[in-house]
């Protein structure tokens, strides 16, 4: 969850991770008491103890630092290996609808998401962090499916990611889904099937 | 694109269809003037020459004006029959890219999910009118796959609507992907190949 090389490899000094984990924890509060559209980095800066400048160290804006503590860090690890391409699959929805269906990243993301699209610069940065780093881990397990010869070549990962990540957020944020595990199985099991045909 | 028996069927005159025509090209003039967020029922009927009780009758709330007005009407033709399942699917997709992604709509649906899912009762109404219309017309194309022979029996409905709309929301709102042609008939194989197999 440590972004390595930032912060320490500038100044010479360790990053401090305690304050990284008390920014996130005094956003995921902030959110959860005043909402996001509400929610401003003073507040936040104030819930942590820390200065301002502690917190635009570390997130550029508002926006990046509510993603950060609602759907995942800037670095986003690749989940570990679980066999199978259908089995990685799993592993990989599972996890985003873990963090998509937070009770705080349910109330949070489509504002967000408003936000960083209707602005350029937050779009770029967006697509640079976050939807970048989620790309990585499904071209992992794309990768991984192609070496245990259950792909011959790797598909369009885009298109993978878009058919992964996608019907997740239209589950739950356009149709309101509650119930997830039964979903998540059958998600892994149509588009193992959909790609190794 | 005529809501049947709404107004009409209450007060025994008919429907004025150039009413409802002038408030939607006022809604998408105002809209990529001033954007979805400072839009006001106020403008929109001043634009069209109304009253906003005339507003008010076809639509309940602001979101509801403007959802029908960039994505689509509260009626959804099902799209004509195209022969098989996997060019049903595509002619689906196309329809459904074809409305998020005009670029009225590509500025203003992430706004508008925000305010949807911000409120409750907005968010009752937009699942009874849009989404539901929506799913109407995937169940068409599911039941007439059933009828064809093509699939054994139909698939859990909210499933291939999340894997049918979840990707085109993501590789519009999420990737920014401009280009079209090839990602729809792509998605269209390999969820016909997912439900198929």
């Amino acid at each position: 969850m440590e972004r390595q090389g930032g912060e320490g490899a500038r100044t010479g000094r360790p990053r401090d991770s305690r304050v990284d984990a008390s920014i996130l924890a005094a956003t995921r509060q902030v959110l959860a008491e005043t909402g996001y559209v509400r929610l401003t980095v003073d507040a936040v800066a104030a819930r942590a103890g820390v200065g301002k400048a502690a917190i635009y160290r570390r997130y550029a804006t508002k926006q990046e630092m509510v993603f950060a503590a609602t759907v995942h860090s800037m670095t986003l690890e690749t989940p570990a290996d679980a066999g199978s391409f259908s089995a990685d699959l799993a592993a990989l929805i599972d996890d985003i609808l873990a963090t998509l269906g937070n009770p705080v990243a349910l109330v949070t993301v489509p504002g967000l998401l408003a936000d960083v699209t209707a602005d350029a610069g937050l779009t770029a940065r967006f697509r640079q962090t976050f939807v970048e780093r989620q790309r990585d881990c499904v071209k992992e397990v794309l990768d991984r499916a192609v070496r245990r010869g259950e792909l011959g070549e790797a598909p369009d990962l885009d298109v993978v990611h878009a058919m992964l990540v996608g019907p997740v957020f239209a589950w739950l944020f356009m149709m309101g889904r509650q119930d997830r595990g039964a979903f998540a199985a059958e998600l892994a099991a149509r588009l193992a099937a959909a790609f190794t045909r």
